[in-house]
């Protein structure tokens, strides 16, 4: 398979929902395959919260959370690349190679003093997959024959459907929602007060080498919590049990159970891979977003869809609950397009986590879509 | 109704689970209503982690968190003052009255740096319900009519009906568990994390009266978590929906909803009216508790149980599942003692907090057993 990572500049203004402009912007982006003559063989990939342009394994890659779809795409894989031209980008906010809040102001002149940090503007779902548009007619290509993304990637996918309505010709958002919940606000609070309130992180202008070197414990402590978002309390009882640590006293303080230890090892290892002002933008994207933002309903937003809707769920996910699906799902049927949507709600202990997780209860579906 | 409220002080030492002694100790105790001459009336109230021994409100009264169930004890109430005398103590390691981690290790010489802090034993379940025995027993009583409690409340009440079998009639745990399960321990960690890496936490040696001054980030974050733990998606969507903060801007990066903006007001004064290092103390409690803990199962430790047992959880707990007190339920008749047990799963959205809110849907059942 070829596997092609390139980083793209934009010289012109992106034009945000906000009002603000981000100029100039890079966007990094990974293909997979060969576009054909007809250029009609493109599938978008579109990553969560902390993904990457990187969703298959590479050899000797160090990058952080690459691989994470590593079992679905590839040649012979479900997103077959002998069949399929591959394209997948790193968002605008995050820190794989697209412009960030940890970027340059002015990249001919890229020092500490120069970053964004908190002047960065918010950047929403719809900017996201506006530059990702942008990219990709810039690649020449017009259309997508499908989009496929999890959790934040299923935002975008459904975005894509309502912004640009004949660019895909199949939607398939995995564990994901057309406007983000008030649990799911909650959690992302927790971590975004515990990134703000570290004394360390200094009103966003930490010290970037110190804390890639010893991470952030704010960040650490919201991962650890953004972790339990992530499982259920079934996969957690398989995965950990009430196992204690061999070594710790049951009566020490200080003492842990397995599940302590595995939130301390992720929690401390992501909060050095990760950047604590990007986690703080990406998370209020995924707060404001609502399908429905300037639009008198979910209806009224979806009245222009249309693409094949294939939404995918998971009964334990509780993040992103199954009935947020199937609100998107009614919402098709209710505007006279049942025949463009399909609900598949996946019977699953493995929350939020199991789009990450559970490939061979929902691979065929994404197979039949494609085939 | 008579309310009287006493700090006993017990010069004996308490000898603690962990095979360390507490001594000497105090226990805050409030009693509604009087004792009647055969001494048959008593019932025993057990607080919740960061409850009180004040479960009715009083007059003028400012001390924390207390009236929490208000609603159903008093005269004429679901647990009838005029006929019972109600009982409810302050646990031993909680800082309303009773020795806990901030209490002076030689009260004759209270100052700072006599202070406990880290060098307080761990208290297990077990240990705040031989306290509270003790306690009762140093009033002259032999035999209480009924235990009840939620949540951490009601781990007591399990664990006085398996060391203290002839103690009670009638045991009645509400949203709660017989062992506590990992997706409990994990929010609790996030807690504790915040607390602990909470550079002003000073590895315990706060300055306690800037604490209480200001209050403590990591306090104030784990609080947030805990908060989320307390609610349920349909509760908290009920109660903040996507509304947002009119005064704050949608596209600013620290712009809040509604339930943001709840979480930071609880979190914050949260924290300065409870204690970083006996939320740590209680949590660990709650942590490792396991009525099977020194048995060869539940059914094991509840081979003794001679009480009256009844169980009462909530649908849409998310912290203590139904399932969890369907266990003990399982557990009792698997060994025979049917006739004795009762399961009643409340169908409620308002997550764990139902047991201090959805009153009217479980007081009947208390009524009925007091009757």
């Amino acid at each position: 398979m070829k596997i092609e990572t390139k980083i793209k500049n934009f010289r012109k203004p992106l034009y945000l929902e906000s009002g603000r402009i981000l100029e100039p912007y890079d966007i990094a982006y990974t293909t997979y395959g060969e576009l054909n003559s007809n250029q009609d063989n493109v599938i978008l990939i579109t990553h969560a919260l902390t993904g990457s342009h990187k969703p298959v394994k590479e050899k000797d890659s160090d990058i952080f959370n690459h691989g994470w779809w590593d079992t679905i795409i590839g040649d012979g894989k479900s997103i077959d690349t002998e069949k399929y031209f591959v394209i997948a980008t790193n968002v605008v906010g995050s820190i794989f190679g697209s412009t960030s809040p940890i970027s340059p102001i002015n990249p001919l002149n890229p020092s500490e003093k120069s970053l964004y940090r908190f002047r960065f503007p918010v950047i929403t779902i719809k900017d996201m997959v506006k530059a990702q548009h942008i990219l990709i007619q810039s690649l020449g290509i017009r259309k997508v024959k499908a989009i496929i993304g999890g959790s934040m990637g299923g935002m975008q996918a459904l975005q894509f459907g309502v912004d640009y309505p004949l660019f895909a010709e199949i939607i398939i958002p995995i564990a994901s929602t057309s406007a983000t919940q008030p649990w799911m606000i909650a959690f992302n609070k927790v971590t975004q007060e515990a990134i703000k309130r570290d004394p360390k992180f200094l009103d966003g202008n930490y010290n970037l080498d110190e804390v890639r070197k010893n991470g952030l414990d704010g960040l650490a402590i919201g991962r650890m919590a953004g972790h339990i978002s992530f499982l259920s309390h079934q996969s957690m009882k398989k995965k950990f049990g009430r196992r204690y640590l061999k070594d710790d006293g049951f009566y020490d303080i200080n003492g842990r159970f397995q599940v302590d230890s595995y939130l301390d090892y992720n929690g401390d290892k992501f909060s050095k891979q990760f950047d604590p002002l990007s986690y703080l933008y990406l998370t209020k994207a995924i707060d404001i977003f609502d399908l429905s933002n300037g639009f008198d309903s979910l209806e009224d937003a979806l009245s222009n869809f249309k693409a094949k809707l294939i939404l995918i769920s998971f009964s334990g996910d509780l993040l992103f609950l199954s009935e947020e699906s199937k609100t998107v799902f009614d919402a098709m049927k209710n505007i006279g397009k049942e025949s463009l949507v399909e609900h598949f709600d996946i019977n699953s202990n493995y929350g939020h986590d199991a789009f990450l997780i559970e490939f061979d209860k929902f691979k065929h579906i994404i197979e039949k879509e494609l085939s």
